[in-house]
């Protein structure tokens, strides 16, 4: 049996001297070509181009990240299957962190964790807040899986409704991060995620919520930094 | 080409003076007995199981709404596609709802955009609001295509955030109507998910967007009901 999520990425942490999550989303128009062979539209070798990267990173990251949507769009399910098991071969201390960003009603969210548990065996999972506690409860039974929160993203749109001020004072991206912190974490497996382009709201965001780890993407294209 | 989803609805209500959207949503520990034989636990049967479904109410129907989280969970997305194929010759008058509650930056919408409107062939999808205008914009260029934005759930949790005051004086899921009636809806193929269970919110989302189509979950097992 795997160790639990939070374990793994601390061990990740220690064995690899590293904080990178390694992120993989393999756009069906933007592969390369390999030996004069355009892999471009060529969903086959979804696994090909992730596997080389995986490859390249298994000592120097702390955790991997497929996202679903790019082997969704075009049907390649079953290339995202056979690249998490390469990981568990080559990287077995390596968690892998299903990035999906679900969000649904109780009944619809066991699906949706057995889909990122056991059909692909994440340890794992991105999930949206928007619909509540409930829409996040159905994952908590897993012995050892992760889930992290979308909390604050550094997307153009995320102030639409993450920086908007409560009544109470706060930001609901800060409500977000207390409800996480003090009471929606009943597994002790949850994070957040949050945007690498705000650092004093990473600041905010590690206040209300001390022990809780932190997905930040962000770093490179869209305009942040590792600091 | 088909009708615009909206125009397709309208068609739909007047044809078979309806309101009823009819969600698909087959759990693989549910499947009832046929003929002496167990469907339960055979996700090869959710074709069969949703077609029958699809083929006694076609003349009830104003939509069809397949939840994918249940295909998704047992890797049975091929019998989704049949499924749609399926209603597309004995309701192509019928649209197509994709419960899919997504919601993801911008590249990553296109490629959740890709899955619902060209693998799946859906005419609308539902989307999460929480990572705002970017998560949805994608999803607009496709002509004649619907978006139904999460507003107000009538899940327990739904009152978690959609329900919190703002500094502004409205809810969180009254900015969402006013945004995606004023701002968001720029395709005009639009439309909102309010739950039945709370009448008084419906009137607001229907004074806060008077033309936006509501599809309004809940009625039946969630304690809703039609009037």
């Amino acid at each position: 049996m795997r160790p639990a999520f939070i374990q793994q990425l601390q061990a990740a942490a220690q064995a690899n001297d590293s904080m990178l999550c390694v992120g993989l989303d393999p756009d069906i128009s933007r592969l390369p070509t390999v030996a004069g062979q355009r892999w471009a539209g060529d969903a086959a070798k979804f696994y090909d181009f992730c596997a080389a990267i995986v490859d390249a990173s298994a000592d120097l990251a702390i955790a991997f990240k497929p996202q679903i949507a790019y082997f969704a769009a075009v049907g390649a399910e079953d290339q995202l299957e056979k690249l998490i098991a390469h990981i568990r071969q080559v990287a077995p201390q390596v968690p892998v962190i299903l990035d999906a960003k679900r969000g649904d009603i109780g009944s619809t969210a066991a699906q949706y964790a057995r889909e990122a548990y056991e059909r692909f065996d994440a340890d794992a999972v991105t999930l949206s807040p928007y619909m509540g506690f409930d829409s996040v409860e159905p994952y908590l039974p897993y012995a050892g899986k992760g889930t992290f929160l979308l909390c604050r993203t550094s997307n153009p749109g995320g102030d639409d409704l993450q920086n908007l001020d409560l009544a109470s004072g706060e930001k609901l991206y800060e409500r977000v991060a207390r409800l996480a912190a003090q009471d929606w974490n009943r597994n002790g497996q949850m994070g957040l995620v949050v945007g690498a382009t705000y650092p004093q709201e990473i600041a905010r965001v590690r206040a209300l919520a001390p022990t809780l780890p932190l997905l930040i993407p962000g770093v490179g294209a869209q305009g942040g930094d590792a600091d």
